[in-house]
């Protein structure tokens, strides 16, 4: 059997790996548009941060071990452009010249996702960037290398906007950001968000929030961010606005499109189309809060749709869930965790949203050190079903937040949460849990 | 109506506030055999480690809280010596002399646990102790004080014991502990046990396992801690070998016991006499993974109880579901962490474990810092249901614990669990959690 792959990222090599490990009789094949597999993209802005390490050090695995090792043909410089249903072939152009046609009896599209860039004056001259690929990280360092940059503009505030600012201040290089909408992470509680915003003040980040910029231009041998009543100059210029799904292929293909335009597909990864599966930042899932579809590209989520396709593949059971909409990013010192809904989003998904904020301690408040915790919590007042909770802290929070996950993921309810009997020794934390003492909030206002 | 509270520590003060808060009709009495109510016992060790704090830093609220700003009647030094069911009454001794005699409608026996102390020779020597009560903590403050401690021996490998170790180390004492079994924390995986055992012998903590001890004697200015082949001289002798439930009262009542001779509870924390409830260390608690009765005595359990009690005198619906038999404590800068069940215990409550050890690291192998961390999971064969994980590291074991103590309340299994969208970034962990690697390790056993 053909098993043919478009993209050799998380969700394409963790495919093309376990498919083979389950069952080397398959023919794997990897059709990789770059040069590059198998790296941790989400390490890029902690690399870029260390100009003494260089970005291979983000590749995991080489394309040796999957060529070697595994038996896989990984084919570089390989892009595809049209799948032809019928046919159940895929075209394309390896090294940007020679076309190629290959069959398949399965495929798994895993074009990933690009970083998207207004069609704006000025976003494409030199020394304005995005990262998403490790082309586009090796170009950031290169830069940073060839050039003298004193100060940086990031366009964004999202959390790769956010890690690109802490590399650039790490680097000495003054930052600043701007963004249209009036509030740093509007998805975040406000009480919580305005602790990231501290943290961003204390290391001097300028933010421009409720400026929309209209162009960049050149000035002398820097760049210039121009927006309405505004001018920032700078040395190198980062967009960071947020990422959109590579659906085009399978758009053209007629195959379903979900959220986004990301690939719809069910919980064992299949497409609209027999044979078709798609996984990774591509292709969406299903909110295990609320069994709708949505989109939400991460990693964890992308080896995950990997390995299903190749268990299902390979004759397994598989059933993916989905995702809670978990994320964890860190600003300077500041931990700012997430999973599932916030209010606004609970009520969009059909939810009677009721919250708490609470404040406590990652700590004892009788041990030494520790800091403060917040934790906005989001419970359904109906069915009393806990929908989502938010932490921003500097000690713990990231790790806390895998607490509330679990409890989506079991859809229970706050009242059951709050009996749950979490760890408490005086380092860790007080008698009563974070999470719990908003969870007892909560339970209150119920 | 009269609601009679024995003990005044965390279940008995929680349960007489939420009382009181619940209905300022009720007419509420605390009997408390010592001087001190509401404080946090499990930062004794961290408190004697320092000898600037004093131990009345450790009073979470003061006793004129309780009585002006909450009307309850809060009696120190009274002992009570019987109960009568008949009658309704407790009988008791206040200040050692005065008799007392008591009404009650409803009755919270919440006289905690006190430290186990062997019956041999010279453990009733000075500069020999135990560490439960505050008076305790007291104890061995004003000792250390009073006298040059060089050296201490710690009878027991407990935790307790292990964070009086870490203690006296701070204070450049040195410390042998002593205990018979052959092996530290013997209901670790060896592997984590291991971990915590290397830690010890990097503070040159003299570990004699496998050690009975036979009786302490005088030597000079000093003691001497005597067993087969073993003579351990100190300036202290701390005895930290567990504790047994305070359940005389009740059983001379003729009130049921369960395990350990604890108090049997049902959900309501109801014992078998009507009218009369138990609850903090002195009760017992079902087990959510068995739904066997066990006897955990720890903090939180004691509080929730306390409210629990107070919930149900005032007429609200109550349930509680029970403990995962959760736990967490810092040996030096190893961070140890269960829930649930080993696989002996496992076994034991009738189900057909299966388990994994695995080594993973605390952020992505690609970020800077972060170090090893081991999980041990447990599994039932049979249902593939997530039964106990145990984590040893040095840093967010403790807290990432709190996940799989979810994943056992909710009754998930390993293949549940597995799919479960915890939270990655490289500064937190990798793509794949400790426990989802573990889990996944798991899952391909299954």
């Amino acid at each position: 059997m053909e098993f043919l792959i478009i993209g050799g990222d998380a969700a394409g090599m963790s495919a093309a790996s376990r498919a083979k490990r389950s069952d080397p009789s398959l023919s794997v094949t990897v059709l990789e548009k770059s040069q590059d597999v198998s790296y941790s993209a989400c390490n890029m802005p902690y690399n870029i941060a260390d100009p003494k390490r260089s970005m291979d050090d983000l590749v995991v695995r080489k394309a040796d071990v999957f060529r070697d090792k595994l038996g896989i043909d990984l084919r570089f410089g390989h892009r595809a452009v049209r799948i032809d249903t019928g046919e159940r072939t895929v075209a394309g152009l390896a090294n940007g010249s020679q076309a190629f046609q290959l069959p398949y009896d399965r495929l798994l599209i895993a074009t990933g996702a690009s970083p998207v860039v207004p069609e704006l004056p000025g976003f494409d001259l030199p020394g304005v960037m995005a990262l998403k690929s490790l082309t586009d990280g090796r170009k950031v360092k290169a830069y940073l290398r060839s050039h003298e940059v004193k100060t940086a503009v990031i366009i964004g505030m999202g959390y790769v906007a956010l890690e690109m600012c802490e590399a650039f201040h790490a680097r000495k290089i003054g930052v600043a950001m701007v963004k249209p909408g009036p509030a740093l992470l509007p998805w975040l509680a406000r009480d919580l968000a305005a602790c990231v915003e501290q943290e961003l003040n204390a290391h001097d980040i300028r933010l421009h929030l409720g400026s929309e910029v209209h162009c960049i231009e050149r000035s002398g041998d820097r760049l210039a961010v121009i927006g309405e009543g505004l001018s920032l100059k700078a040395d190198l210029v980062m967009v960071a606005v947020g990422v959109r799904p590579n659906s085009e292929l399978a758009d053209e293909a007629r195959i379903e499109l979900g959220p986004s335009a990301s690939i719809a597909v069910d919980q064992q990864m299949r497409t609209s189309e027999p044979g078709i599966y798609a996984g990774g930042d591509c292709a969406d899932a299903f909110h295990v809060v609320s069994g709708q579809r949505t989109w939400i590209p991460l990693a964890l989520r992308a080896n995950r749709s990997g390995w299903a396709v190749a268990d299902h593949i390979c004759g397994r059971s598989v059933a993916l869930p989905g995702v809670a909409g978990t994320a964890a990013f860190k600003v300077f010192d500041m931990q700012v965790a997430k999973t599932g809904f916030n209010s606004p989003e609970a009520a969009e998904a059909g939810f009677d949203p009721e919250s708490v904020t609470i404040k406590s301690h990652s700590r004892s408040h009788l041990y030494t050190g520790g800091s403060e915790i917040r934790v906005h919590m989001v419970v359904d007042k109906h069915s009393g079903r806990l929908l989502g909770v938010q932490m921003v802290g500097r000690e713990s929070a990231a790790h806390r937040i895998n607490a509330a996950v679990v409890a989506l993921h079991a859809h229970m309810t706050v009242a059951e949460f709050v009996q749950c009997d979490l760890a408490y020794a005086p380092p860790f934390g007080g008698v009563w849990d974070p999470l719990l003492i908003a969870a007892n909030q909560l339970s209150k206002k119920l």
